[in-house]
């Protein structure tokens, strides 16, 4: 991907992204300029006029606009989305989970799917079409948790590669209380297939410019201590991200207990093992006790918001406002397959029902309840804070990256019919504030919306017969 | 509509249809003969070779087959869905609604956009879009609350009767307590208004055969004493059904507690009109007394269950469970736009969420949860029961009439590339069992799947570039 040269771009139209973790900044007519490099070389926030005024130096460049000028649609760019948690090898199992509960539904749907990863034509397979779909979903950066398999796991980190997603890629660790068919013989064999994946990635990408490793101990109970103890020796050594599960359901915390009788709660077992950092990604965090988030803010570690699955698993409701209030960094995770989809907007949804149920049970309501705003800030910028890319990715400010998608709404005309299917099912009638029409987005939209998505400045996705 | 006739017609390949609550009955091979009126004629299970084998009188008929031979999908014929409660003119603000709960939620979205159908031109664009995209959900039956405008809910009945969709049209009966801009002048006007109407539909359809009227006081405390007096008479006389709200959301609650202190209760005010009969429907149902439901469920009233409405409006969880266990016939409502989605497959995933959300303050929980089969049970024949219809749509049995939906479900092949984004969501890998089909389905399809729609026999809506 790298050599590849990029072509200066102007995005001209709308562009909207957050401001604060309230506020989203709409910008009607606004003009950004990305450099060969795909960093935003500046912004524009009132360019009239035809032809566009541009600045010395950007006269021949591309342009690509958010609208069409047929009038029949409403454009804007928006940030990429930022899945902070997805299980790659798990996506076949999309919807498929039944009445279970997190432990039952590792032994009954998971470890079996994952334990055929083995098979490297099933694993190109599935994860082509992971990659693809998310990125047609609008998401340009994932963490993935693959499998024990190093050689599937290489596979997904080139496909990352070759596609131009930028992903986090874990080589799963789970030496301990883990099926017979589907584990890892030792904590040594946990470590050597950690450093065989990262040796890898260095490869393919030697700055982990656009993909990383990600140390991955897939949760405390499924790992030995000796394992944890050298992951936490390697995270230190290394610098290497790290990310693992937390606090997701209460039989799975009760096992923690009696799994670690020495440590504290839940958190202190990753702590005790050098395991809780600033570069730590900790998934769900549904019943975290407040000493158990005080150590996690103490520690910088960061949270993976999974509504979707937490409700289809009846983990819980994680109190993402209460999370927030006490300086917890949040970001939002689609947990493919615990979470039935693989679309950051539809997460945006399901953290925006659940922060309804959590409300419903509070007082008072109204500080429970996330608005649209906010769910789309934590799938952008806070996720981009969950990732340690804050700098990069997320927001458009001059110097980050052009990590993006094309929006397009269809605006409803007088004829009787509905227009192609490929517009997909928002509907703008006309009187809709920009506010409403993100609303509209977040809550009808789906992937027929997302034109075209850049990473890095470089188109990876556009929909079908569309060319931006 | 009904001049027109029809072919006799075979639909051959998968059919599946509630056989009970829990249970779908899956038939892989099957053949479904739908005569001139669109009426099934018979139902064979087991046909297999080529040519299909047809019985006498069958050899000329028309052929549409679930799979198109490609191997690229799975295909199935599913019983149309019924949503029982859903607001045509609320359509255009679909994802609005910001944080409000219902009585504000009346106040500065819906009120304002629903006294704007008293122009004629705005209404036909919005009905021709409803029912144009309701129909492209799989929705073949819905009941609709239209506003106070005689002209405009004279017009959803004629586009739902011209375009073909089954439909329960309701000129909504509101003199009290309600804003001075959109408001009944008087009972009076109340009652000649819905007289005009029932007029109007008797006109277009003398038997009520595809467009029926539906008495439709708004709810309790928008009625005058003397306009539901006047409501309850006619429906005695005429025998024409009737939709309301009930115990949504707990200051309506306390407001129906005040405006009619003589009564029991909620439930008791309708019952002392004479509007709790076997043939009302009452939406929402949520915060019912135990004397409440006895008193419902001994008078015969069905209940709507509106889960995404009740979630975004955090109105609270119907305890769906209950309802049924004690008796109770419950269907499934879009309730568009307290619910952002006008589909009832993603009001099928709303229903499964709030159960999992209601069942995780339960115990034991397993016995709150519902599962995907009890989804589409409510959505089909729960929803033909709570609309008196059970006799005729729902499921698929010899003499009930044709209202179906062909789903398809995309296979996953082994190109790199995702196919054309009109294949939708669903991904089928191969291995996945006809229950693992149909819950990829339900939590990941959407009208993208939904390749044709029947309504008593007639195709009412198909996929563009298809014909089946």
């Amino acid at each position: 991907m790298a050599a590849i040269p990029l072509e200066k771009t102007l995005y001209v139209g709308t562009f909207i992204h957050s401001e604060s973790l309230t506020e989203l900044d709409i910008c009607p007519n606004g003009m950004i300029g990305v450099d060969e490099k795909g960093k935003i070389a500046f912004i524009s926030r009132d360019v009239k006029g035809a032809p566009i005024p541009v600045q010395e130096g950007w006269e021949n460049a591309k342009i690509v606009r958010c609208d069409d000028g047929s009038g029949k649609n409403v454009g804007f760019f928006f940030p990429g989305f930022i899945d902070t948690h997805i299980h790659a090898p798990q996506f076949p199992n999309a919807g498929i989970f039944g009445k279970s509960t997190l432990l039952d539904w590792l032994n009954t749907y998971t470890f079996p799917l994952e334990s055929s990863f083995k098979d490297l034509n099933l694993a190109a397979k599935i994860y082509n079409r992971v990659v693809a779909r998310t990125l047609s979903h609008g998401t340009t950066t994932a963490c993935y948790y693959a499998t024990i398999h190093v050689p599937a796991t290489n596979l997904l980190a080139d496909i990352c590669h070759s596609r131009g997603q930028r992903a986090f890629v874990g080589r799963v660790c789970m030496d301990h209380l883990s099926p017979d068919y589907y584990r890892d013989e030792s904590a040594a064999e946990s470590l050597e297939g950690t450093k065989a994946c990262i040796a890898h990635v260095r490869h393919i990408d030697p700055d982990f410019d656009l993909v990383s490793p990600i140390l991955t101990p897939r949760f405390a109970p499924s790992c030995s201590p000796a394992a944890l103890e050298g992951l936490g020796k390697l995270h230190r050594d290394t610098g290497i991200p790290v990310q693992t599960h937390i606090s997701e359901n209460l039989a799975e915390i009760e096992l923690v207990r009696k799994t670690f009788p020495e440590s504290r709660h839940y958190a202190d077992v990753y702590d005790s093992f050098g395991l809780l950092t600033p570069k730590t990604i900790l998934a769900h965090a549904v019943h975290l006790s407040a000493d158990e988030r005080a150590l996690i803010r103490a520690r910088g570690a960061k949270i993976s918001h999974c509504p979707a699955s937490n409700t289809a698993l009846t983990s819980g409701c994680c109190p993402v406002r209460q999370l927030l209030r006490e300086g917890l960094t949040v970001g939002l995770g689609t947990d493919v397959s615990g979470g039935y989809t693989s679309s950051m907007l539809a997460e945006c949804r399901e953290a925006l029902f659940t922060s309804r149920h959590l409300a419903m049970h509070s007082e008072p309501e109204a500080e429970v309840k996330l608005a649209v705003e906010e769910a789309l800030y934590l799938a952008t910028r806070g996720s981009a804070r969950v990732v340690g890319l804050e700098g990069k990715i997320g927001g458009f400010e001059v110097g980050m990256e052009w990590d993006a998608q094309m929006v397009r709404l269809a605006t409803v005309g007088d004829g009787l019919d509905l227009e192609e299917e490929k517009e997909g099912l928002v509907e703008i009638f006309g009187g809709e504030s920009w506010g409403d029409k993100v609303a509209k987005w977040v809550y009808t939209g789906d992937d027929r919306n997302t034109m075209a998505v850049w990473v890095k400045g470089r188109l990876v996705h556009c929909r079908e017969n569309f060319k931006p």
